[in-house]
């Protein structure tokens, strides 16, 4: 018998209709007599609601008192969702995380799971039930409820099919799968069939926020296949893997972009050992990610250091920086909001020839200004002006031909 | 030093305005230096809404699966108010019925408390922290989430009020305290200042809906004083315990009344031995609670049953009854819904010289026609057509003289 890890979004949800319409979906396959574990967001917007509902009581409340609020937006999607079953005869039954046996940190809102001990599910599929476990929620060993960071459920969903040894972990979702560049930005985008993990993580912190990335890292981790698909239609969608088993010439997968982004220069900077250290320090202290670092040549003893954060962070960093940009003696900080990343991912593209270059004559032959570039293995993204992006995108997107995949 | 058990209600905590309101009444009891343990209802109209939200998705749910759902509105209000204590420096720490030791019955839906353990409620009273428990709801030993039933807050604060040895416990809510009549028909109706757990129960269950039954069952069971009081007001209120230390010859302690009554009359019923079970058996089988019960003389061996049951229980009882009139070979069942029960309360009152005198010439001379009566140590129930209730109510409110309490 096969065993099927689900995990349906928010907008798959977000109604009772929408319920019912994936409570008929379930029924179906158990047709074909396999057992099911449903992972359950949060109904629509509910998440966001209660997080605004926080917010408005305390603006920098407990991290602890916030991970409960958050987590009732899944303990309330899970048990509609068993519900729907029972009403079309299909046997179910709901459990929050940690009835599910997902063990986690103690990290609020950014809780990692330690370990999954899935005895209840396993004597309810045992029992012939469909099992539906909230999902993005946790509990550590001392019954503290803890969340995953948003988009959680899907590294619920991994990690449940990792525990159960799953064949498969089907994420479905409002979209048809990964596409080869944002189908609003490039109406030529085709979803792309198979992809490796590693990839997969490219899209997912490159602004294609189709999966969260940490349910990736666990599938690479554990090699377990994960399929992004459409609640609302039947076609396959895309198979994230260890390795695609299409041509191995197509390396340019495809092209994300992604607009949360600024520029941050320290001015000035002493060129001395320790520096680095001293500005991103205070960042990693504050829980802001530094993407794209970019130190420029020195001159007379200083250098200006570049680098991206999230634009939604950029407020937050610029407080600590300028603390930083003091300490160290540096002349100052500037900032540029204005800007926007995009990447070309592909397995391998950094050892195949032609590639860089046909990047940077197409961004070229665009007019578009390059203020920033990182590459790796798997991607070469370039910071570029906000408004070059899209350009940008459908221009890559061109010449690497992706409409034809 | 000592700990006050407080339970707000969810008209108290239905906006975050509402519920800094509660967070500052909490700060400002802090500064006598006493303990303080919350226990939250669901903010406003929540409970509803997550019932009706279930409803449209399976309107025969099943009862796990409910539970789940209806206790989240307190998992959302109790760590809400936990983080506005903090925004007005009170440090508070939130815990869901679960983790504050509160086991229950595997009875889904009206589960009962069968044991408090209290140890991490008693941890962080004694880091100096305000406690917050969500009302309404508990875990079973194997960790499946219940609920006490609609009301069920009050139970959860004076359970907590006993397990903690608490002095009082205080149920802040939206009235003044219990009245002598409901104030929007008895314009005169004036707050009882102390009241037996006996009295109160008779409030509690013919229409007043105050209180919780059952939380004054325990109140009772373990003589634990409870103060009924205002959110919204500094007034004492009043104060339910064992003995009043006011005036005993005031025996009449307030008028009830309750139109959600409907009346049953099985017909034609055979006078034999057994027939009374099964007539009864299956409306308990079916939760369905029945009040008064009347059976008229018999006339050549069959007589007419009569009894009341809730109005909004009346379609369910009257399918039931149907099968049990044929089973028994009744003629029929006949069915009125335009009745009310208005209720005389006081302890001692059967015992009280001219009492019930007073009660029948007050109906009589207000033509108020009696259709069935129930009394006991504490209470003189009289089921009327339902026109006439507001009119009786008003009539034995002033023959009584009650708003002189």
């Amino acid at each position: 018998m096969t065993l099927r890890v689900w995990k349906f979004g928010g907008s798959s949800l977000a109604t009772p209709d929408h319920i019912a319409a994936v409570s008929e979906r379930i029924k179906d396959r158990r047709k074909h007599g396999d057992d099911i574990v449903v992972v359950a967001s949060a109904m629509g917007t509910t998440t966001d609601h209660l997080a605004a509902l926080a917010d408005s009581v305390n603006p920098t409340a407990p991290a602890r008192e916030l991970d409960m609020v958050l987590s009732t937006g899944e303990m309330v999607a899970a048990p509609l969702l068993a519900m729907a079953l029972h009403r079309i005869d299909v046997g179910a039954v709901a459990f929050t995380g940690a009835q599910a046996g997902i063990t986690t940190t103690a990290s609020h809102q950014v809780a990692r799971i330690t370990d999954v001990r899935p005895t209840r599910i396993q004597q309810e599929l045992a029992d012939g039930n469909v099992v539906v476990v909230a999902g993005f929620q946790g509990a550590t060993e001392t019954a503290e409820i803890t969340t995953l960071g948003r988009g959680g459920s899907d590294t619920t969903a991994v990690a449940l099919g990792v525990a159960l040894h799953a064949s498969e972990v089907e994420i479905f979702t409002d979209v048809d799968g990964v596409y080869s560049a944002d189908p609003r930005v490039v109406s030529s985008a085709s979803t792309i069939d198979e992809i490796t993990y590693e990839e997969m993580l490219e899209f997912a912190t490159v602004g294609a926020r189709v999966m969260h990335a940490r349910a990736v890292e666990i599938g690479d981790q554990y090699q377990i296949p994960i399929r992004v698909r459409s609640s609302f239609s039947d076609t396959p969608g895309t198979l994230i893997c260890g390795n695609r088993t299409m041509e191995t010439n197509q390396k340019v997968r495809g092209i994300a972009h992604n607009t949360d982004v600024a520029k941050v220069t320290v001015l000035g900077v002493p060129d001395r050992p320790g520096v680095a250290a001293a500005v991103f320090g205070p960042l990693g202290k504050h829980q802001i990610n530094v993407d794209i670092i970019v130190q420029n040549v020195s001159h007379d003893g200083a250098t200006d250091l570049s680098f991206t954060v999230k634009e939604s962070d950029l407020g937050k960093a610029q407080a600590v920086l300028e603390e930083a940009a003091r300490t160290v003696g540096a002349r100052g900080v500037d900032t540029n909001r204005k800007v926007a990343s995009v990447s070309v991912i592909g397995s391998g593209i950094q050892g195949t020839p032609g590639v860089f270059a046909r990047i940077f004559e197409t961004l070229a032959s665009n007019n578009v200004n390059i203020e920033m570039i990182s590459t790796s293995e798997i991607h070469v993204t370039c910071i570029v002006g906000e408004g070059q992006a899209i350009g940008a995108v459908r221009a890559l997107h061109d010449a690497f031909e992706l409409d034809r995949v």
